[in-house]
């Protein structure tokens, strides 16, 4: 496979295009494993690659779903690596075929949280519905299923904007996020890197976890905000 | 399994004692699995007991997530067959361990159906909320789960309401479930019964398969009127 | 389902026809959820059929996998109920697609358990192998999975048969079935049907938690036994 | 998280401590998704730390089974890129919670080929039993429990070693991956890396996919093999 990948990508640079590859990762094929199951094994496999800057992913939420695995996570990832080049948008009922549903038809909260991260985050590459209507439906169902993806889509876009835009959420995530607790706010230092007076001060510190267990982090009452959004009511 | 709970089932009647049982399916336990995995294999037990009646189901949505199967379906079979006594009410991030989430925190779509179920099939019975709250919550954060499961039990109901009395969805049902190909509408005699004029009605047919097969059943629009009702759009 | 069930047993009878029917439970097909989804779904339905006597199951090992359920357990159940018409023998990767692989490719170990069961509880129905050849064989491929499927079989009933007559196997399940905690062995009298006399004998009982929970089950070592007659060290 | 694991390094390295650390992926802990779900998103978020030589995975085979995935291949992918550091032996039966079970209890056939693997590709890391024994045993029984994964392992150790040196596996082997076919033979040359020739040969090359299609790859005859020298028969 590696091998494969480099060859192509000397023989684009040989030839001049301007091209880059988008890999998209699957579980499993009939009828069995397929190497690079999921996003985090391709990107695994593409940092070793000769020319690592040509190559992307092509997440599809069916085949991450197939695993069990959360999709949004994967798709974060993925996105700040800026190897998200493309992304296959369907739905799918957990762990079973591929089963590329109508988009948002079936895990409506991980689509929520899934559309919002690509609109807030810069995205600009294509948004494919690799999906497929039911075997039911003539010429029509078929525009009615196509119809349905876009919407949805829309939909969810316009409900992340609300749900951000919300002050009761805004307010909540100011103290979800942070800073409330005097104990441990300076631990963010942190994320400025390494320094032996940090570190000192880390083994130094005298954290109080009865303190800190008493802390109650709302999530439960952030969560429900999330889906009375998604449900229309807020 | 079966001597115990009949000889429960006996002692009750020995002692005059007016009661009923409910038995929870569950498809494993840690570390492995249980006997009656689900709600047909608990039910299916039921009938080989000395006091059938006496007995029924106890049913949990993340119990049967756990096995990827759908709740729905398990529920309405326990309902039909008069076997619904309780019901635990929390959600599931499907084939895992037992999780108890918020109700309809995760799985919107099939919580929802399952409220309209219940609702309009006549149950009568307890509704449990058989969650718990995430761990990192303070006491607050439990009322605010507890909140949480009824909100939004209330909402879905409301919406399952609003869904049943939209006229759109009111004639794309009697289109879809209806009589409107002379090919096979009278098949609907067979739920009368069986009758040796019925049975060579049946035999002489001449369906026309390529007639039959260019009607849309239009699912995919009924699917997505549902997720609009869902989402608060509709 | 229930009506065509019921008219086609009536269709049998008025004609005279000396037939049962087996019906094949699955979880899902393409592209969703199916109705009676396990063993244990289709068990219950049967029961509330007009000619229960002349229906039972075909369960399939694959199908049963999909849900991540334990086959043998659904199984053993349908032998018990006297409702094991057919078995497909086949296997699977867990709960995706149905793959149906050469039998005991897989699971080898419930595969093993199944073949004792069958073998050892009077079942007399065909042992179907429901499953196909890999898409990369040629004709001698096919015949090499065929001969495959019925080799496995045979040897893990051959391996059952040793297993059973082990005399350390023997004695151990002995030991571990019972009666060798004097605290507890009357419990069995329950399986004699209720009496008030039992029933006030278990009320006035004095068990030991910390006396009882002292015993070692030797259930690891009882299942390293079987590990190790599976692969042939024993 | 990366910049935990850099400020980490960095205190190794300011106090000139000669330390690798190892990350032990897993799907989800009670009560949901982690992040870094496998083997493959571990290695993806490696290669973008700041000392990622000093970082490499601990993979346990419980964890890699709850997503249903394929564990030899993705402990093959980490031991190829020369991140197995450490491995977490024991056994799990597919996608629900982290079941710690008696190494080789459950998963037989893809045990066999982890620790052919492990043997084979010179791994000389610590083989940890992060397992447990079943909540019924008493002391003996945990040692019944210890010696049984030890035993499971050195079987399995000589079984692999037996299969790779039996003529008929290596001589299908031969036949399986190589050269038989002189239609494909030379596009081997490919992993050789790229040049205008060997491009411009295959873009001239004249396939015959009717010749190929032809071809038996004996795929259920090496499988079979297999699952024969697992269970002690050849």
């Amino acid at each position: 496979m590696r091998d494969a990948i480099n060859f192509l990508c000397e023989y684009a640079i040989d030839n001049g295009y301007n091209l880059r590859f988008a890999l998209e990762p699957k579980p499993n094929e009939p009828r069995s494993d397929t190497y690079f199951a999921t996003i985090g094994h391709m990107l695994a496999f593409i940092y070793t690659l000769d020319h690592p800057e040509m190559i992307g992913v092509n997440p599809e939420v069916a085949h991450e779903h197939m695993s069990g695995l959360n999709f949004v996570h994967g798709v974060a990832q993925a996105l700040e690596a800026g190897k998200l080049f493309h992304i296959d948008l369907n739905d799918q009922k957990g762990p079973r075929y591929d089963q590329d549903l109508r988009f948002g038809s079936e895990n409506i909260k991980s689509m929520f949280f899934l559309v919002r991260l690509l609109e807030n985050n810069g995205y600009s590459g294509p948004r494919h519905f690799d999906a497929h209507a039911y075997r039911t439906e003539d010429e029509q169902g078929v525009w009615d299923f196509a119809a349905g993806c876009m919407r949805t889509y829309n939909i969810l876009r316009e409900k992340a904007r609300r749900f951000d835009a919300d002050p009761a959420v805004q307010e909540l995530l100011a103290t979800v996020n942070g800073g409330n607790s005097e104990h441990i706010s300076w631990l963010g230092e942190v994320r400025n890197g390494y320094s032996k007076e940090l570190a000192n001060k880390l083994k130094e510190a005298d954290f109080n976890p009865t303190a800190l267990g008493q802390r109650g982090y709302q999530y439960e009452k952030l969560d429900q905000m999330a889906i009375e959004h998604i449900l229309g009511i807020r």
